[in-house]
């Protein structure tokens, strides 16, 4: 019986989790993650990329039976037809979920219990940057403004001190705020 | 009969693009754009945003009828059920198709055509800084690698030239390369 009991908490398993922390403890080489993407140009401000492999906790990752798919386009205004989000608003679904994400794990680390969350986010930019038309002006989001609700099982200060702990470790949040080196070349 | 006539070269209209840059160059605050994302989360590491309205070009746009859904999920490996994507992946993706558009944008910009366009990427990151098990591990992709492959009428130096110019011009690659503020608050 005692084998069968899965104790969750915000929807994770948390002695799965405690396991993972203690081998990595263990052997941080198990920390090492490389994720991936292929992505083909359709035309104009179309293109999709399927995404399914991993590397972690030691090894290539096959749970993925399928890839999963993510078609890019632009507005009218920016000379496409919506065939899909726009890349800067696929950056800022990613932004969400990874500040959430990192936000419940953290809770459930700390015994917190999580009972509804989302978030509202705005990015603002000048588009002479993507143009080209004014070296003065950068081509990327010049803030990025995340509004969360949230109800939680804790006083407003563990609240807040889980938000700034939130910000500090998410992994996409963190690859925004600081300077990422991305290196392009051709195959 | 020529008031029907449409230009276009990669996809793109190039009278529609030569006008939104001539209408810009008139008046700057046109090229403003906020982006904007709803997401709420599931449970564990699943949480859905929702994408419709920005506001750009003076105005709010209202070309789409139904907003767009994308849902973040984790692989086994990471506490999930692969209910979609992971965050750091949508961030690739996002990455890839930015650096597309931008590319192809400016080829059309420069008259060149192009005739096939992929690309594959890899981000390396260690899950220690996620974690907060090491605080001199920093969270977020360590670097980000992207290799195109390109077909398309012109020399290897034209192209060369297109993908810097494309690397410094996408605002996704922009908004990964340099620190963007992220402000984080509640609601």
């Amino acid at each position: 019986m005692a084998g069968e009991m899965k104790t969750t908490l915000n929807g994770l398993d948390v002695m799965a989790a405690t396991q993972t922390i203690e081998a990595i403890k263990a052997d941080k080489s198990l920390a090492r993650f490389q994720f991936r993407a292929k992505n083909t140009w359709v035309g104009g401000g179309e293109n999709r990329s399927t995404i399914r492999d991993f590397y972690g906790a030691g090894l290539e990752d096959d749970s993925r039976k399928v890839a999963f798919e993510f078609t890019n386009g632009e507005p009218p205004v920016l000379l496409g037809n919506n065939e899909g989000g726009n890349p800067v608003e696929y950056l800022l679904h990613a932004l969400a979920g990874c500040v959430t994400t990192t936000f419940v794990l953290h809770a459930m680390a700390r015994g917190i219990e999580i009972r509804s969350l989302s978030t509202e986010l705005e990015g603002d930019m000048d588009l002479r940057g993507l143009l080209g038309l004014d070296d003065s002006v950068s081509p990327g989001y010049e803030e990025i403004r995340i509004r969360m609700h949230v109800d939680a099982a804790c006083s407003d200060e563990e609240l807040e001190d889980l938000m700034r702990y939130a910000e500090a470790h998410s992994p996409v949040c963190n690859t925004v705020c600081r300077p990422v080196p991305v290196k392009l070349s051709r195959a």
